[in-house]
């Protein structure tokens, strides 16, 4: 869920958790660097306004640095959005999956109404590069298989049938709704979302609606 | 729901079907004749490659003409997601509120798995153009409204509680799983998917997930 991604948006210090094997070393504070350039470019320009002499400028940087390392915007797009994959993220824990379900949805919620989003930029940025689109849905399987344990919960706590419960689909029936209303409608934000579609989710559940068999 | 625009994408003779004052007259034509052309350069070329110029020489009319009326390219895309908003699409009927849902999300995926496909295009478009956002956001009120007819004849049968259900949000939580899977994670198309989120919703929807009360 690219959600999470927006906690190293705001700030530059915590792109410094990125875990990398020479933690200060030139590479990685050059990494941190150029990324941190191209979250700022992407939030403020969009994709069509991102270059790698704008990133390399911005972060301060020489661009056949940047040219070597990444390639192109293309490979500056891919970096930054493994990077957001790296961030130490994690699922809610609420004690109910109802309630885990919409802490979820009002973090999704959260980090598409910012302005600007960076989940936003992101998202739009996949539309013109395939790259992009490619490393966003590799972030996507990886935040949803995160989010898996919020079912394992509720099945050990009882909340579902002990039966097999297809995880992801449950987590994508849940969040699905708040991404639709915020980034494909475009409809005015709806305080009660998060919550109503969480337990949507949670009663088709219960009825069985993602039993495997 | 923009699926229902791609019927006018593929072929220019559908849209011969749009409403207009004078059917046949010179200002109707040109109509046609551009926003067939808008279409073509939306789904070869993208939100970035469409220029009053390109729409012009395509539709064979002077761009004084488009530039009169439309004024720019934010124009054209009003006015092209305006005209997938007239044209006559009705929502499925199937008997059953799950067979509807199903048929709808097949319709949707099949719109969004085309290629190229309109409807990805218009969505990709609304990222960038605020008029296009805002005309977006008003076909998709306008085609949920029109699909609530699905939810009201589900409670004629029988099929959900007598009391309110919110329509949109049921309509919407049967959906929005179909254009996230295909629109935002970019995940290979799942040809169950349709009919697992149609049954979903309507056993969330009979639990009592969108009751009004």
């Amino acid at each position: 869920m690219t959600d999470a991604t927006t906690t190293t948006s705001t700030t530059t210090t915590t792109t410094t958790t990125t875990p990398d094997r020479r933690p200060g070393g030139r590479t990685a504070r050059i990494r941190t660097q150029v990324l941190d350039a191209v979250r700022a470019e992407l939030t403020e320009n969009g994709h069509e306004g991102l270059t790698v002499e704008g990133v390399a400028t911005r972060a301060g940087v020489h661009r056949t640095t940047v040219y070597r390392r990444w390639r192109d915007v293309g490979g500056l797009l891919v970096d930054v959005i493994d990077a957001a994959g790296e961030i130490d993220w994690q699922p809610p824990d609420t004690g109910s999956l109802r309630g885990d379900l919409t802490a979820l949805n009002e973090e999704i919620q959260e980090s598409l109404l910012v302005r600007p989003s960076f989940a936003l930029a992101l998202m739009a940025a996949s539309f013109h590069s395939e790259q992009a689109a490619q490393a966003q849905t590799q972030l996507w399987a990886d935040r949803y298989a995160q989010c898996e344990i919020l079912v394992e919960r509720a099945v050990e706590r009882g909340e579902l049938p002990s039966h097999c419960t297809d995880a992801r689909s449950l987590l994508v029936a849940a969040t699905a709704p708040v991404y639709h209303h915020l980034v494909l409608q475009r409809a005015a934000p709806d305080p009660l979302l998060p919550e109503r579609s969480a337990v949507a989710a949670v009663l088709a559940a219960a009825a069985g609606a993602f039993s495997v068999d």
